[in-house]
């Protein structure tokens, strides 16, 4: 499904733009790239800067026309840095277009269009777009570089693709967890301590209380569970008897 | 609350790198950045790639360690490419760790790092972290390139920080966060009380890992982490003198 995304520059002026780009959308399972008109292409910069995704230079599809790029789509998002006066449907959260575009890319080709690094899309080829999203970004200082945006466009429409899938990142395994019996000893365990050393003199439920909530958030495995046993074992050898 | 966040970039190979850094931060509302022993800066490269965030390298500081980078810091986020064996609390998802990012900001500074270009960040370094996260990408070809990374995770935390100003009721707070430099010491009092006590006989550095994490995921307030120094001086004064 993601082979029905297809990212979309349009007359970029720097091929190293171009390359970047290609790196950027292979590290999210993206490798569809076609160019509209590219200032400079076939170019060393492309090949140079797209480090190990240079396979997808390599087979980029060039195109007259935007028009041409996309006939065949089902969606065409054109990824712009403002809102034109166009009242092209506009996405506010580029994670609800990438949504989209993982339910639309079962049916056929999904296209995200970018534009020139200056002046980005022409209203004339807004119109060959289905829908308009723009990168929320700082008031200020709101323009990212072309090969960030698709980095960053590529990056949603990957975790939207991910959750459509049902996949999530493997976790990393700390091991079989106590229950709660276990932990009870423990705790009993961390009292007799703390009353041995004369910590807990003047009796304060609050820090029992402070205590057991802390090991509830660090949420000990088993082993780590056996470890602060035998550490508390280890410092009972040297306190006096238990009151 | 944005100005709480820094990026700290670590032995940074390339400069033009740092400029496409500042760059990408910038657009997202980030400012702070810091440099551990960058390889080569100032440097004109980072300064042309950073088109209009000259102004984040100008002001970048500069430092000779990542533990002076960060010994302020209230949160630690070592952005890696892959999973270590270290037990640190892991982010499986970037946008789980810009909400945190968010909410820690509001007590402290919070560092988000990276790492070199070629072999990201040492263990030693991972070890001044807090946390960890890896950004999801395409299992054959899932390195970022650093830029690039800086770019999406900052895109996520200018996200969170969005979303959170839409929101009115304030976080329930267990009280101020520690920063790193309490939490040195903290570390270095339990290991001086675990060696005392006969439990450090064989050298385990395993030990000492699981236990840090364990308290990374405790995230202790300052209270908290107070009310457990004072444990470790009760005990202390049972045992024999350190080693």
């Amino acid at each position: 499904m993601l082979d029905n995304i297809r990212i979309v520059l349009v007359q970029t002026f720097h091929p190293g733009n171009i390359g970047q780009a290609a790196r950027a959308m292979k590290t999210m399972g993206l490798t569809r790239l076609t160019l509209v008109n590219p200032r400079a292409f076939p170019d060393d910069e492309a090949t140079r800067l797209a480090a190990g995704a240079d396979d997808v230079v390599a087979s980029a599809r060039v195109v007259d026309s935007l028009e041409a790029a996309v006939s065949d789509c089902v969606q065409v998002i054109g990824a712009s840095a403002r809102l034109r006066s166009l009242p092209l449907p506009h996405y506010d959260e580029p994670d609800a277009m990438a949504g989209e575009v993982i339910e639309h890319a079962s049916q056929g080709p999904v296209a995200l269009v970018f534009g020139r690094e200056r002046f980005g899309l022409t209203n004339d080829e807004i119109r060959h777009c289905t829908h308009q999203v723009s990168i929320p970004a700082n008031p200020d200082y709101g323009v990212l570089n072309l090969s960030q945006a698709v980095q960053v466009l590529a990056y949603d429409v990957y975790r939207a693709w991910r959750r459509q899938q049902g996949r999530t990142a493997p976790q990393p395994g700390r091991g079989p967890l106590p229950d709660q019996a276990q932990l009870q000893h423990f705790h009993a365990h961390l009292e007799r301590v703390m009353g041995a050393s004369g910590f807990l003199n003047q009796p304060h439920a609050r820090t029992s209380e402070h205590l057991h909530a802390l090991f509830a958030r660090a949420q000990p495995s088993r082993k780590e569970l056996s470890l602060l046993r035998g550490l508390l074992s280890a410092l009972e050898s040297h306190l006096p008897e238990s009151r």
